[in-house]
Protein backbone atom coordinates (compact mmCIF):
# COMPACT_ATOMS: atom_id res chain seq x y z
CA UNK A 1 0.00 0.00 0.00
CA UNK A 2 1.11 3.70 -0.57
CA UNK A 3 2.83 5.39 2.26
CA UNK A 4 0.35 8.32 2.42
CA UNK A 5 3.65 9.90 4.26
CA UNK A 6 5.56 9.36 1.18
CA UNK A 7 3.08 11.41 -1.08
CA UNK A 8 4.69 14.00 -2.91
CA UNK A 9 2.11 16.08 -5.30
CA UNK A 10 5.32 17.94 -6.72
CA UNK A 11 6.63 14.85 -8.44
CA UNK A 12 5.01 13.25 -11.59
CA UNK A 13 5.82 9.72 -10.58
CA UNK A 14 3.14 10.19 -7.98
CA UNK A 15 0.46 10.11 -10.51
CA UNK A 16 -0.34 7.52 -12.90
CA UNK A 17 -2.95 9.40 -14.83
CA UNK A 18 -2.69 13.37 -16.32
CA UNK A 19 -4.88 15.71 -17.61
CA UNK A 20 -4.29 18.21 -19.88
CA UNK A 21 -5.64 21.74 -20.40
CA UNK A 22 -4.52 24.26 -22.53
CA UNK A 23 -3.97 27.65 -21.63
CA UNK A 24 -6.12 30.31 -22.67
CA UNK A 25 -4.91 33.84 -23.34
CA UNK A 26 -8.09 34.77 -21.08
CA UNK A 27 -6.89 32.52 -18.30
CA UNK A 28 -3.91 35.53 -17.44
CA UNK A 29 -4.59 38.42 -14.76
CA UNK A 30 -2.91 42.08 -15.35
CA UNK A 31 0.16 40.69 -12.91
CA UNK A 32 1.19 39.22 -16.84
CA UNK A 33 0.72 35.67 -15.48
CA UNK A 34 -2.56 32.83 -15.07
CA UNK A 35 -4.63 33.46 -12.51
CA UNK A 36 -4.93 31.62 -9.86
CA UNK A 37 -8.27 31.54 -10.52
CA UNK A 38 -7.67 29.94 -13.68
CA UNK A 39 -5.59 27.38 -11.85
CA UNK A 40 -8.08 26.03 -9.97
CA UNK A 41 -10.34 25.71 -13.28
CA UNK A 42 -6.84 22.93 -14.46
CA UNK A 43 -7.43 21.48 -11.17
CA UNK A 44 -11.29 21.13 -11.56
CA UNK A 45 -10.76 19.45 -15.31
CA UNK A 46 -8.55 16.82 -13.28
CA UNK A 47 -10.77 16.05 -10.54
CA UNK A 48 -13.66 15.56 -12.41
CA UNK A 49 -12.08 13.14 -14.90
CA UNK A 50 -10.32 10.75 -11.77
CA UNK A 51 -13.78 11.06 -10.34
CA UNK A 52 -15.84 10.30 -13.49
CA UNK A 53 -13.33 6.79 -14.31
CA UNK A 54 -13.67 5.07 -11.09
CA UNK A 55 -16.84 6.04 -10.55
CA UNK A 56 -18.32 4.96 -14.02
CA UNK A 57 -16.64 1.64 -12.66
CA UNK A 58 -18.25 1.46 -9.51
CA UNK A 59 -22.13 2.16 -11.06
CA UNK A 60 -23.14 4.28 -8.20
CA UNK A 61 -26.66 4.87 -9.27
CA UNK A 62 -28.72 7.79 -9.91
CA UNK A 63 -28.77 8.61 -5.61
CA UNK A 64 -25.53 8.83 -4.65
CA UNK A 65 -23.40 12.04 -5.40
CA UNK A 66 -20.18 12.70 -4.10
CA UNK A 67 -19.85 16.61 -2.92
CA UNK A 68 -16.87 19.15 -3.13
CA UNK A 69 -16.30 20.38 0.54
CA UNK A 70 -12.96 21.52 0.55
CA UNK A 71 -10.22 22.32 -2.16
CA UNK A 72 -6.68 23.69 -1.15
CA UNK A 73 -3.88 24.97 -3.85
CA UNK A 74 -0.35 25.47 -3.36
CA UNK A 75 0.90 28.14 -5.76
CA UNK A 76 4.51 27.38 -6.63
CA UNK A 77 5.85 29.00 -9.32
CA UNK A 78 4.45 31.42 -11.50
CA UNK A 79 2.62 29.92 -14.96
CA UNK A 80 2.51 31.81 -18.18
CA UNK A 81 0.26 31.87 -21.48
CA UNK A 82 0.51 30.19 -23.80
CA UNK A 83 1.07 25.91 -23.25
CA UNK A 84 -0.24 23.14 -21.93
CA UNK A 85 -0.31 22.16 -18.54
CA UNK A 86 -0.50 18.27 -17.43
CA UNK A 87 -2.61 17.85 -14.18
CA UNK A 88 -1.84 14.41 -12.54
CA UNK A 89 -4.80 13.63 -9.64
CA UNK A 90 -5.19 10.56 -7.69
CA UNK A 91 -7.35 9.08 -4.54
CA UNK A 92 -5.38 10.11 -1.62
CA UNK A 93 -7.73 8.92 1.42
CA UNK A 94 -10.76 7.36 2.42
CA UNK A 95 -12.44 8.43 5.35
CA UNK A 96 -16.18 7.57 6.88
CA UNK A 97 -18.08 10.28 4.83
CA UNK A 98 -15.56 11.30 2.59
CA UNK A 99 -12.24 11.20 0.23
CA UNK A 100 -9.58 12.97 -0.25
CA UNK A 101 -7.62 13.69 -4.06
CA UNK A 102 -4.29 14.88 -4.81
CA UNK A 103 -3.22 16.70 -7.55
CA UNK A 104 0.21 18.32 -9.27
CA UNK A 105 0.12 20.57 -12.03
CA UNK A 106 2.70 20.51 -14.44
CA UNK A 107 4.13 22.75 -17.33
CA UNK A 108 7.28 21.63 -18.71
CA UNK A 109 7.66 18.78 -16.70
CA UNK A 110 8.33 21.54 -13.57
CA UNK A 111 5.17 21.32 -11.04
CA UNK A 112 4.04 24.68 -10.63
CA UNK A 113 1.02 23.96 -8.23
CA UNK A 114 -0.13 21.25 -6.58
CA UNK A 115 -3.76 20.68 -4.37
CA UNK A 116 -5.69 18.33 -2.30
CA UNK A 117 -10.07 18.29 -2.56
CA UNK A 118 -12.09 16.99 -0.15
CA UNK A 119 -15.66 15.59 -1.46
CA UNK A 120 -18.49 14.22 0.86
CA UNK A 121 -20.50 11.07 0.14
CA UNK A 122 -24.00 12.09 -0.29
CA UNK A 123 -27.37 10.16 -1.09
CA UNK A 124 -29.54 12.40 -3.02
CA UNK A 125 -32.80 11.43 -1.67
CA UNK A 126 -32.18 11.61 1.80
CA UNK A 127 -30.19 14.71 1.39
CA UNK A 128 -27.86 13.68 3.79
CA UNK A 129 -23.86 12.53 3.54
CA UNK A 130 -23.31 8.68 3.95
CA UNK A 131 -20.32 6.42 3.96
CA UNK A 132 -19.47 5.49 0.50
CA UNK A 133 -21.24 1.92 -0.53
CA UNK A 134 -18.49 -1.02 -0.02
CA UNK A 135 -18.44 -1.35 -3.91
CA UNK A 136 -17.10 2.31 -4.15
CA UNK A 137 -14.68 1.60 -1.10
CA UNK A 138 -13.82 -0.88 -2.49
CA UNK A 139 -12.49 0.96 -5.79
CA UNK A 140 -11.17 3.60 -3.70
CA UNK A 141 -8.96 1.80 -1.73
CA UNK A 142 -7.63 -0.29 -4.79
CA UNK A 143 -6.85 3.05 -6.38
CA UNK A 144 -4.66 4.60 -3.56
CA UNK A 145 -3.03 1.50 -2.52
CA UNK A 146 -1.59 1.08 -6.22
CA UNK B 1 -42.78 53.55 -31.40
CA UNK B 2 -39.75 53.62 -31.11
CA UNK B 3 -37.71 53.77 -34.07
CA UNK B 4 -35.29 51.45 -34.32
CA UNK B 5 -33.29 53.20 -36.51
CA UNK B 6 -32.27 55.97 -33.37
CA UNK B 7 -31.56 53.25 -31.31
CA UNK B 8 -28.35 54.67 -30.21
CA UNK B 9 -26.54 51.35 -27.46
CA UNK B 10 -24.15 54.05 -26.78
CA UNK B 11 -26.99 56.17 -24.93
CA UNK B 12 -28.10 55.44 -21.37
CA UNK B 13 -31.35 56.64 -22.23
CA UNK B 14 -31.67 53.63 -24.66
CA UNK B 15 -32.46 51.25 -22.00
CA UNK B 16 -34.75 51.78 -18.88
CA UNK B 17 -32.91 48.83 -16.78
CA UNK B 18 -29.54 48.03 -15.79
CA UNK B 19 -27.98 45.24 -14.50
CA UNK B 20 -25.04 45.65 -12.26
CA UNK B 21 -22.02 43.91 -12.43
CA UNK B 22 -19.01 43.84 -10.12
CA UNK B 23 -15.51 43.40 -11.77
CA UNK B 24 -13.45 41.09 -10.67
CA UNK B 25 -9.47 40.92 -10.38
CA UNK B 26 -9.67 37.86 -12.39
CA UNK B 27 -11.23 39.57 -15.30
CA UNK B 28 -8.31 41.22 -16.35
CA UNK B 29 -5.76 39.79 -18.92
CA UNK B 30 -1.87 40.34 -19.36
CA UNK B 31 -2.72 43.87 -21.09
CA UNK B 32 -3.61 45.02 -18.12
CA UNK B 33 -7.36 45.90 -18.87
CA UNK B 34 -10.86 44.02 -18.74
CA UNK B 35 -10.42 40.96 -20.86
CA UNK B 36 -13.03 40.93 -23.66
CA UNK B 37 -14.45 37.39 -22.71
CA UNK B 38 -15.24 38.75 -18.92
CA UNK B 39 -17.17 41.75 -20.85
CA UNK B 40 -19.33 38.70 -22.51
CA UNK B 41 -19.88 37.48 -19.16
CA UNK B 42 -21.19 40.90 -18.27
CA UNK B 43 -23.47 41.23 -21.16
CA UNK B 44 -24.51 37.76 -20.64
CA UNK B 45 -25.63 39.10 -17.03
CA UNK B 46 -27.98 41.50 -18.66
CA UNK B 47 -29.21 39.47 -21.57
CA UNK B 48 -30.59 36.69 -18.50
CA UNK B 49 -32.04 39.15 -16.22
CA UNK B 50 -34.05 41.07 -19.53
CA UNK B 51 -35.36 37.50 -20.64
CA UNK B 52 -35.94 36.52 -16.85
CA UNK B 53 -38.42 39.56 -16.45
CA UNK B 54 -40.17 38.98 -19.28
CA UNK B 55 -40.88 35.35 -19.63
CA UNK B 56 -41.89 35.19 -16.24
CA UNK B 57 -44.68 37.82 -17.27
CA UNK B 58 -45.22 34.99 -20.22
CA UNK B 59 -45.57 32.72 -18.25
CA UNK B 60 -44.31 29.97 -21.47
CA UNK B 61 -45.01 26.30 -20.33
CA UNK B 62 -42.05 24.48 -19.92
CA UNK B 63 -41.85 23.37 -23.50
CA UNK B 64 -40.56 26.50 -24.51
CA UNK B 65 -37.23 27.76 -25.00
CA UNK B 66 -35.06 30.61 -26.11
CA UNK B 67 -32.02 29.72 -27.59
CA UNK B 68 -28.92 31.81 -28.04
CA UNK B 69 -27.61 31.81 -31.94
CA UNK B 70 -25.38 34.88 -31.96
CA UNK B 71 -23.57 37.23 -30.23
CA UNK B 72 -21.99 40.56 -31.33
CA UNK B 73 -20.06 42.79 -28.84
CA UNK B 74 -18.19 46.10 -30.27
CA UNK B 75 -15.47 47.23 -27.47
CA UNK B 76 -15.19 50.79 -27.47
CA UNK B 77 -12.90 51.81 -24.76
CA UNK B 78 -10.47 49.96 -22.65
CA UNK B 79 -12.18 48.66 -19.07
CA UNK B 80 -10.38 48.99 -15.78
CA UNK B 81 -10.64 46.88 -12.26
CA UNK B 82 -11.79 47.56 -10.25
CA UNK B 83 -15.49 49.25 -10.17
CA UNK B 84 -19.00 48.11 -11.03
CA UNK B 85 -20.76 48.05 -14.25
CA UNK B 86 -24.02 48.99 -15.34
CA UNK B 87 -25.04 47.22 -18.40
CA UNK B 88 -28.44 48.22 -20.21
CA UNK B 89 -30.76 45.81 -21.96
CA UNK B 90 -33.69 45.71 -24.12
CA UNK B 91 -35.37 44.28 -26.68
CA UNK B 92 -35.00 45.14 -30.32
CA UNK B 93 -36.96 43.62 -32.65
CA UNK B 94 -38.55 40.19 -32.81
CA UNK B 95 -38.86 38.01 -36.24
CA UNK B 96 -41.07 35.14 -37.84
CA UNK B 97 -38.82 32.34 -34.86
CA UNK B 98 -35.93 34.82 -33.46
CA UNK B 99 -35.64 38.17 -30.71
CA UNK B 100 -33.14 40.42 -31.49
CA UNK B 101 -32.11 41.94 -28.16
CA UNK B 102 -29.57 45.41 -27.76
CA UNK B 103 -27.27 46.08 -24.95
CA UNK B 104 -25.15 48.97 -23.63
CA UNK B 105 -22.32 48.76 -21.05
CA UNK B 106 -21.32 51.67 -19.12
CA UNK B 107 -18.63 52.27 -16.54
CA UNK B 108 -18.82 55.78 -14.40
CA UNK B 109 -21.51 56.89 -17.22
CA UNK B 110 -19.50 56.35 -20.00
CA UNK B 111 -20.30 53.27 -22.58
CA UNK B 112 -17.33 51.54 -22.90
CA UNK B 113 -19.14 48.33 -25.22
CA UNK B 114 -22.37 47.45 -26.85
CA UNK B 115 -23.50 44.20 -27.94
CA UNK B 116 -26.54 42.92 -29.55
CA UNK B 117 -27.18 39.12 -29.68
CA UNK B 118 -30.17 37.08 -31.43
CA UNK B 119 -32.15 34.55 -29.62
CA UNK B 120 -34.08 32.05 -31.38
CA UNK B 121 -37.72 30.16 -29.95
CA UNK B 122 -37.25 26.48 -30.10
CA UNK B 123 -39.89 23.89 -28.73
CA UNK B 124 -37.98 21.26 -26.44
CA UNK B 125 -40.91 18.56 -26.87
CA UNK B 126 -40.28 18.54 -30.83
CA UNK B 127 -37.01 19.82 -31.11
CA UNK B 128 -37.68 22.43 -33.47
CA UNK B 129 -36.86 26.37 -33.98
CA UNK B 130 -40.63 27.84 -33.49
CA UNK B 131 -43.03 31.09 -33.92
CA UNK B 132 -43.20 32.79 -30.34
CA UNK B 133 -46.65 32.15 -29.13
CA UNK B 134 -49.02 35.24 -28.92
CA UNK B 135 -48.97 36.00 -25.69
CA UNK B 136 -44.93 36.65 -25.73
CA UNK B 137 -45.19 38.01 -28.92
CA UNK B 138 -46.79 40.52 -27.75
CA UNK B 139 -45.42 41.12 -24.58
CA UNK B 140 -42.22 41.71 -27.13
CA UNK B 141 -43.80 44.02 -29.36
CA UNK B 142 -44.72 46.09 -25.72
CA UNK B 143 -41.32 46.16 -24.64
CA UNK B 144 -39.95 47.01 -28.26
CA UNK B 145 -42.17 49.68 -28.46
CA UNK B 146 -41.84 51.72 -25.07
CA UNK C 1 -6.66 34.38 -54.43
CA UNK C 2 -9.38 33.25 -51.91
CA UNK C 3 -12.72 34.08 -53.22
CA UNK C 4 -13.56 35.76 -49.93
CA UNK C 5 -17.02 35.34 -51.11
CA UNK C 6 -16.63 31.40 -50.84
CA UNK C 7 -15.25 31.61 -47.44
CA UNK C 8 -17.31 29.06 -45.73
CA UNK C 9 -16.30 29.05 -41.65
CA UNK C 10 -18.14 25.59 -41.00
CA UNK C 11 -15.59 24.18 -43.25
CA UNK C 12 -12.45 22.30 -41.72
CA UNK C 13 -11.23 22.98 -45.53
CA UNK C 14 -11.43 27.17 -45.00
CA UNK C 15 -8.54 26.81 -42.70
CA UNK C 16 -4.97 25.99 -42.28
CA UNK C 17 -4.17 26.05 -38.67
CA UNK C 18 -6.25 25.26 -35.76
CA UNK C 19 -5.73 25.66 -32.34
CA UNK C 20 -6.93 23.18 -29.41
CA UNK C 21 -9.12 23.75 -25.96
CA UNK C 22 -9.90 21.53 -23.88
CA UNK C 23 -12.93 21.78 -22.32
CA UNK C 24 -13.30 22.22 -18.88
CA UNK C 25 -15.62 21.71 -16.27
CA UNK C 26 -16.31 24.95 -15.10
CA UNK C 27 -16.64 25.66 -18.67
CA UNK C 28 -20.04 24.43 -18.41
CA UNK C 29 -23.43 26.68 -17.10
CA UNK C 30 -26.60 25.42 -15.31
CA UNK C 31 -28.39 24.82 -19.09
CA UNK C 32 -26.26 21.76 -18.72
CA UNK C 33 -23.85 22.73 -21.82
CA UNK C 34 -20.41 24.52 -22.61
CA UNK C 35 -21.68 28.36 -22.03
CA UNK C 36 -21.62 30.73 -25.01
CA UNK C 37 -18.72 32.95 -22.81
CA UNK C 38 -16.47 30.11 -22.28
CA UNK C 39 -16.66 29.72 -26.22
CA UNK C 40 -15.34 33.23 -26.88
CA UNK C 41 -12.51 31.96 -24.63
CA UNK C 42 -11.94 29.40 -27.03
CA UNK C 43 -11.97 31.74 -29.78
CA UNK C 44 -9.80 34.39 -28.66
CA UNK C 45 -7.16 31.61 -28.10
CA UNK C 46 -6.98 30.58 -31.57
CA UNK C 47 -7.23 34.87 -32.52
CA UNK C 48 -4.10 34.88 -30.58
CA UNK C 49 -2.37 32.10 -31.80
CA UNK C 50 -3.20 33.53 -35.03
CA UNK C 51 -1.85 36.89 -34.63
CA UNK C 52 1.25 35.66 -32.59
CA UNK C 53 2.35 33.85 -35.52
CA UNK C 54 2.37 36.74 -38.04
CA UNK C 55 2.94 39.40 -36.38
CA UNK C 56 6.67 37.65 -34.80
CA UNK C 57 7.19 37.38 -38.48
CA UNK C 58 6.70 40.98 -38.73
CA UNK C 59 8.76 42.42 -36.40
CA UNK C 60 6.53 45.19 -35.61
CA UNK C 61 8.39 46.92 -32.88
CA UNK C 62 7.40 48.20 -29.66
CA UNK C 63 5.23 50.85 -31.06
CA UNK C 64 2.47 49.06 -32.84
CA UNK C 65 -0.06 47.12 -31.26
CA UNK C 66 -3.83 45.87 -32.71
CA UNK C 67 -6.86 46.25 -30.64
CA UNK C 68 -9.88 43.97 -30.65
CA UNK C 69 -12.69 46.37 -31.56
CA UNK C 70 -15.62 43.52 -32.61
CA UNK C 71 -16.37 39.99 -32.24
CA UNK C 72 -18.99 38.46 -33.14
CA UNK C 73 -20.15 34.63 -32.57
CA UNK C 74 -22.31 32.26 -34.06
CA UNK C 75 -23.58 29.27 -32.10
CA UNK C 76 -24.61 26.57 -34.40
CA UNK C 77 -25.04 23.55 -32.09
CA UNK C 78 -24.74 22.59 -28.43
CA UNK C 79 -21.03 22.03 -27.05
CA UNK C 80 -20.70 19.07 -24.38
CA UNK C 81 -18.16 18.85 -21.45
CA UNK C 82 -15.80 17.18 -21.86
CA UNK C 83 -13.44 16.78 -24.52
CA UNK C 84 -10.99 18.76 -27.06
CA UNK C 85 -12.12 21.19 -29.58
CA UNK C 86 -10.32 22.48 -32.50
CA UNK C 87 -10.67 26.42 -33.58
CA UNK C 88 -9.40 27.36 -36.73
CA UNK C 89 -8.54 30.86 -37.65
CA UNK C 90 -7.49 32.65 -40.50
CA UNK C 91 -7.01 35.85 -41.95
CA UNK C 92 -10.43 37.32 -44.14
CA UNK C 93 -9.52 40.91 -45.26
CA UNK C 94 -7.44 44.11 -44.36
CA UNK C 95 -9.08 47.46 -44.78
CA UNK C 96 -7.46 51.20 -44.00
CA UNK C 97 -6.66 50.88 -40.18
CA UNK C 98 -8.29 47.19 -39.37
CA UNK C 99 -8.06 43.53 -40.12
CA UNK C 100 -10.63 40.79 -40.36
CA UNK C 101 -10.67 37.45 -39.05
CA UNK C 102 -12.69 34.71 -39.43
CA UNK C 103 -12.58 31.20 -37.33
CA UNK C 104 -14.56 28.42 -36.83
CA UNK C 105 -14.75 26.05 -33.89
CA UNK C 106 -15.06 21.99 -34.39
CA UNK C 107 -15.84 19.11 -32.18
CA UNK C 108 -15.73 15.98 -33.37
CA UNK C 109 -15.29 17.78 -36.84
CA UNK C 110 -18.94 18.77 -36.68
CA UNK C 111 -18.57 23.20 -37.02
CA UNK C 112 -20.36 24.12 -33.75
CA UNK C 113 -19.59 27.79 -33.92
CA UNK C 114 -18.18 30.44 -36.14
CA UNK C 115 -16.57 33.84 -35.41
CA UNK C 116 -15.40 37.03 -36.51
CA UNK C 117 -13.32 39.68 -35.15
CA UNK C 118 -12.22 43.44 -36.13
CA UNK C 119 -8.77 44.54 -34.60
CA UNK C 120 -7.70 47.83 -35.17
CA UNK C 121 -4.37 48.78 -35.82
CA UNK C 122 -2.78 51.60 -32.92
CA UNK C 123 0.30 53.26 -32.24
CA UNK C 124 0.79 52.99 -28.69
CA UNK C 125 2.75 56.14 -28.36
CA UNK C 126 0.75 58.54 -30.86
CA UNK C 127 -2.64 56.92 -29.24
CA UNK C 128 -4.14 56.77 -32.47
CA UNK C 129 -5.32 54.12 -35.16
CA UNK C 130 -3.06 54.01 -37.83
CA UNK C 131 -2.33 52.05 -40.98
CA UNK C 132 -0.65 49.18 -41.02
CA UNK C 133 3.32 48.93 -41.86
CA UNK C 134 3.96 47.89 -45.49
CA UNK C 135 5.57 44.64 -44.05
CA UNK C 136 2.38 43.67 -42.01
CA UNK C 137 -0.11 44.71 -45.18
CA UNK C 138 2.37 42.43 -46.96
CA UNK C 139 2.36 39.83 -44.96
CA UNK C 140 -1.30 39.44 -44.02
CA UNK C 141 -2.44 39.69 -47.58
CA UNK C 142 -0.23 36.95 -48.20
CA UNK C 143 -2.21 35.15 -45.81
CA UNK C 144 -5.62 36.23 -46.93
CA UNK C 145 -4.38 35.00 -50.56
CA UNK C 146 -2.98 31.48 -49.65
CA UNK D 1 -6.21 41.80 20.98
CA UNK D 2 -8.16 39.08 18.66
CA UNK D 3 -7.81 35.90 19.89
CA UNK D 4 -6.85 34.00 16.71
CA UNK D 5 -8.99 30.58 18.04
CA UNK D 6 -12.23 32.59 18.16
CA UNK D 7 -11.55 33.49 15.00
CA UNK D 8 -15.22 32.57 13.53
CA UNK D 9 -15.47 32.84 9.61
CA UNK D 10 -18.62 31.61 9.11
CA UNK D 11 -20.13 34.97 11.00
CA UNK D 12 -20.16 38.10 9.42
CA UNK D 13 -19.32 39.98 12.90
CA UNK D 14 -15.84 38.45 11.90
CA UNK D 15 -15.52 41.16 9.40
CA UNK D 16 -15.46 44.59 9.21
CA UNK D 17 -15.30 45.23 5.40
CA UNK D 18 -17.32 43.26 2.81
CA UNK D 19 -16.94 42.79 -1.41
CA UNK D 20 -20.11 43.03 -2.91
CA UNK D 21 -19.74 40.46 -5.69
CA UNK D 22 -22.37 39.91 -8.32
CA UNK D 23 -23.36 36.71 -9.17
CA UNK D 24 -23.24 36.13 -13.30
CA UNK D 25 -25.23 33.46 -15.31
CA UNK D 26 -22.18 31.88 -16.54
CA UNK D 27 -20.76 31.45 -12.73
CA UNK D 28 -23.36 28.23 -12.71
CA UNK D 29 -22.29 25.08 -13.90
CA UNK D 30 -23.88 21.94 -15.42
CA UNK D 31 -24.68 21.01 -11.54
CA UNK D 32 -27.56 23.89 -11.76
CA UNK D 33 -25.25 25.58 -9.16
CA UNK D 34 -22.89 28.41 -8.75
CA UNK D 35 -19.20 26.87 -9.81
CA UNK D 36 -15.99 26.41 -7.10
CA UNK D 37 -13.85 27.95 -9.32
CA UNK D 38 -16.77 30.88 -9.65
CA UNK D 39 -16.32 31.40 -5.78
CA UNK D 40 -12.87 31.07 -5.75
CA UNK D 41 -12.75 34.43 -7.99
CA UNK D 42 -15.62 35.83 -5.23
CA UNK D 43 -12.84 35.39 -2.75
CA UNK D 44 -10.04 36.81 -5.20
CA UNK D 45 -12.31 40.02 -5.41
CA UNK D 46 -12.60 40.15 -1.54
CA UNK D 47 -8.55 39.47 -1.17
CA UNK D 48 -7.47 41.84 -3.97
CA UNK D 49 -9.88 44.53 -2.05
CA UNK D 50 -8.64 43.98 1.37
CA UNK D 51 -4.96 44.03 0.44
CA UNK D 52 -4.94 47.03 -1.69
CA UNK D 53 -6.07 48.95 1.33
CA UNK D 54 -3.63 48.82 3.89
CA UNK D 55 -1.06 48.49 0.90
CA UNK D 56 -2.17 51.83 -0.78
CA UNK D 57 -1.20 53.36 3.26
CA UNK D 58 2.08 51.32 3.98
CA UNK D 59 2.90 53.00 0.61
CA UNK D 60 5.36 50.35 0.22
CA UNK D 61 7.59 51.36 -2.89
CA UNK D 62 7.60 49.74 -6.10
CA UNK D 63 9.85 46.73 -5.28
CA UNK D 64 7.93 44.84 -2.64
CA UNK D 65 4.72 42.88 -3.71
CA UNK D 66 2.85 40.34 -1.53
CA UNK D 67 2.89 36.81 -3.67
CA UNK D 68 0.10 34.36 -3.30
CA UNK D 69 0.91 31.10 -1.88
CA UNK D 70 -2.02 29.11 -0.93
CA UNK D 71 -5.28 29.49 -1.12
CA UNK D 72 -7.69 26.83 0.77
CA UNK D 73 -11.25 27.41 0.25
CA UNK D 74 -14.58 25.28 2.56
CA UNK D 75 -18.01 24.95 0.86
CA UNK D 76 -20.52 24.96 3.02
CA UNK D 77 -23.77 25.02 1.03
CA UNK D 78 -24.77 25.41 -2.50
CA UNK D 79 -24.90 28.80 -3.85
CA UNK D 80 -27.14 29.63 -6.78
CA UNK D 81 -27.76 32.30 -10.00
CA UNK D 82 -28.86 34.90 -9.54
CA UNK D 83 -28.23 37.11 -6.80
CA UNK D 84 -25.09 39.30 -4.98
CA UNK D 85 -22.44 37.83 -2.78
CA UNK D 86 -20.78 39.75 0.12
CA UNK D 87 -17.30 38.41 1.14
CA UNK D 88 -16.14 39.48 4.05
CA UNK D 89 -11.97 39.20 3.98
CA UNK D 90 -9.57 40.23 7.55
CA UNK D 91 -6.14 40.07 8.02
CA UNK D 92 -5.11 36.82 10.48
CA UNK D 93 -2.33 36.14 11.29
CA UNK D 94 1.35 37.69 10.11
CA UNK D 95 4.78 35.66 9.84
CA UNK D 96 8.05 36.10 9.01
CA UNK D 97 7.95 36.31 5.57
CA UNK D 98 4.07 36.06 4.78
CA UNK D 99 0.56 36.98 6.05
CA UNK D 100 -2.27 34.75 6.37
CA UNK D 101 -5.98 36.42 5.23
CA UNK D 102 -9.48 34.92 5.80
CA UNK D 103 -12.52 34.98 4.51
CA UNK D 104 -16.11 34.51 4.67
CA UNK D 105 -18.62 34.71 1.94
CA UNK D 106 -22.57 35.34 2.48
CA UNK D 107 -25.84 35.24 0.57
CA UNK D 108 -29.25 36.30 2.14
CA UNK D 109 -27.00 36.70 5.50
CA UNK D 110 -25.98 32.80 5.30
CA UNK D 111 -22.73 32.14 5.14
CA UNK D 112 -21.96 29.58 2.07
CA UNK D 113 -18.06 29.72 2.13
CA UNK D 114 -15.03 30.16 4.34
CA UNK D 115 -11.52 30.57 3.11
CA UNK D 116 -7.88 31.34 4.14
CA UNK D 117 -5.12 32.43 2.22
CA UNK D 118 -0.84 33.04 2.70
CA UNK D 119 0.84 35.88 0.67
CA UNK D 120 4.69 35.29 0.99
CA UNK D 121 6.33 39.15 1.10
CA UNK D 122 8.95 39.47 -1.85
CA UNK D 123 11.40 41.46 -3.01
CA UNK D 124 11.16 42.08 -6.89
CA UNK D 125 14.34 43.31 -7.08
CA UNK D 126 16.42 40.96 -5.59
CA UNK D 127 13.65 38.02 -6.23
CA UNK D 128 13.37 36.66 -2.80
CA UNK D 129 10.86 36.66 -0.02
CA UNK D 130 11.53 38.95 2.40
CA UNK D 131 10.66 40.01 5.87
CA UNK D 132 7.49 42.74 5.69
CA UNK D 133 8.91 46.02 5.91
CA UNK D 134 7.87 47.63 9.93
CA UNK D 135 5.62 49.61 8.78
CA UNK D 136 3.80 47.45 7.11
CA UNK D 137 4.02 45.10 9.90
CA UNK D 138 3.20 47.58 12.12
CA UNK D 139 -0.12 48.09 10.14
CA UNK D 140 -0.90 44.47 9.75
CA UNK D 141 -0.76 43.97 13.87
CA UNK D 142 -2.89 46.79 14.22
CA UNK D 143 -5.50 45.18 12.04
CA UNK D 144 -5.66 41.95 12.96
CA UNK D 145 -5.75 43.52 16.69
CA UNK D 146 -8.80 45.40 15.86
Amino acid sequence: MADQKALDLTRRETFKAFTPVTIRFSDTDKLGHVNNVSIASYFEAARCELFDRVLKQAALGPDIDYVLARVAIDYKRELHYPGTVEVGGRFVRVGDRSIVTGYGAFFDGACFATGEAVNVFFNLRTRTSIAPPPVLRGLLEMEIAA
